[in-house]
């Protein structure tokens, strides 16, 4: 029987809760402490954790072997990874897929300089997703990708409508368009904006008296976030709200279309269908903390991301057993 | 600029002409030789590639990097693969799915004792849908998968066709079930049998004068491969097997449907829908003989699965452009 994997938790929100609840699920990881920027005092005694402020992370070197970074790309992540991965294994969803090169040689110099593994960017994308991008090209050189997101609540663009006058609260729904999706299922490989992927549907919360076609009209005509989209908005009341549109759905697909030979259709598609976006990401994230320790183990250092590392380092199954149970 | 990547193609049924085509659509792969068993005299000429006998196969040791196996799992791999990889680095699509761990063992002797690279048993299934399976199953422990596979020509069922009396020519499809499909779709995970996710479909030219009731009794009927599924038997001409039934389609899908946290549900699919089967399966077969290259010129040897080989070896593509692009 081999040692638990000692796993230390960065950030107690919805992603940090989520990874709480997945090392529940994972008999060989076990969490030494969660760390945050409150005051542990203050944290839920109630949650079954040991909270510790960041600042006492330096404490545990030794003791934990990942640390599991759940802050939000903007500000968090840019600041901790690099800072963290001088002293521990990471893993973290940073997810700002244009700063991705940048981050990664930032942690890459922090990882290297203390003689860690910094695994960034895993989640389901970046992280599955394009590993299902990266796969599909390889084997198919001749062809077109897709990637389409939802049905999924957008934070960016809930924040959106929250902003407009007149609106209580409200949530963003990005919705794939079926018919797009259907004509590349079947081998077609047409040329698309993402607007013409997606559709966006709002529900609205009104303040009392607030004129609701004025509400509609700021919202379908708002640049970036929505003009371009075919938007829908709906009027609920703050009880509808509560109750159908508290949880975290999220989801997508990846859709490759290739050719081979003299012009056989191939097609690979992967997908996904989350009842909790948050607590798929931390499984995902708890995933590559067991392969982060695995490769600290074999001696390996610097930042990974999911291109780099052999799948059999997710599972907390021997090759043996793999070779023998699932290939 | 790199050299490009020599590679030599054993066997020249449809996988060995999908792997030609394949590599054609790969400039940083070349074919150097296909070897034969047949006479190479009697080799299409016409094909653009030079013949040997499998016989000289030793000949070229220094001016391959990797032999693409294209025989079957029956008795040509089993012999081929431990011979040639003493002496290549390889890739094979070993698909006797109970006998991989043996296989494995033989293989992984015969490479490490010529200090090379074999990987074995990629392709689709086993391959890509063996990685979704342990993927999936790794990030939602609490679980079930299933795999279905089709709608695709089953080659040892429509052998067992044509064996019946009365019957001149056919071709059998093993179709899944879209309610069961549906059913696992919508997160319900129910106790299936194989036989329960599948139908098989068989279209049948009859000699003429037989009795097509007999013929049809005689399938339905037929233990292990038809008596336990939903089998359906439709007559058609020799003219319309021809024009209708030529290609070799297949596909599949690989679903997981899981539980984290307080039983939110999360489902992960991976699905293909295949033209030609032979022709993707060799271009599985080609992604994983650049990767094959690589590894060994990082002084790796033995043999390797696809549980253990980073998908970043599959793409020609740089790791930097890798992050930058994909990632």
């Amino acid at each position: 029987m081999n040692a638990t994997i000692k796993v230390g938790i960065v950030g107690y929100g919805n992603l940090g809760k989520g990874v709480q609840k997945a090392i529940g699920q994972n008999p060989d990881l076990e969490l030494v402490a969660i760390f945050t920027r409150r005051d542990p005092q203050q944290m839920p005694a109630n949650s079954g954790a040991r909270f510790e402020h960041i600042s006492a992370a330096e404490q545990y070197i030794g003791k934990i072997d990942v640390m599991i970074l759940c802050g939000g790309s903007a500000t968090d992540l840019p600041e901790q990874t690099p800072q963290l991965a001088s002293m521990f294994n990471t893993v973290d969803s940073f997810d700002t897929h244009a700063k991705i090169p940048e981050f990664f040689q930032e942690v890459n110099k922090a990882a290297m300089g203390g003689g860690h593994i910094s695994v960034i960017s895993t989640g389901w994308d970046p992280g599955l997703f394009s590993m299902n991008r990266l796969l599909a090209e390889a084997i198919l050189p001749e062809g077109k990708d897709y990637t389409f997101w939802g049905k999924g609540v957008s934070q960016g663009h809930s924040d959106a409508i929250r902003r407009v006058p007149g609106v209580k609260a409200g949530v963003q729904y990005t919705v794939p368009v079926e018919e797009v999706i259907n004509q590349i299922r079947s081998g077609e490989t047409p040329e698309l904006a993402t607007r013409e992927k997606h559709r966006r549907d709002c529900f609205v919360v009104a303040e009392e008296g607030a004129d609701q076609e004025q509400i509609r009209q700021t919202i379908v005509s708002m640049p970036n976030y929505f003009s371009d989209y075919d938007t829908t908005v709906t009027f609920i009341t703050q009880e509808e709200l509560e109750a159908e549109h508290a949880g975290m759905p999220h989801g997508g697909f990846v859709i490759r279309s290739g050719v081979t030979g003299n012009g056989s259709k191939q097609i690979v598609e992967f997908g996904l269908k989350l009842d909790s976006n948050p607590e798929f990401t931390a499984s995902v994230l708890v995933s590559y903390a067991r392969a982060a320790h695995r490769l600290s183990r074999e001696g390996q250092q610097g930042a990974k991301t999911v291109f780099d590392i052999p799948l059999g380092y997710l599972s907390p199954k021997s090759a043996e057993q793999l070779r023998s149970e699932l290939l």
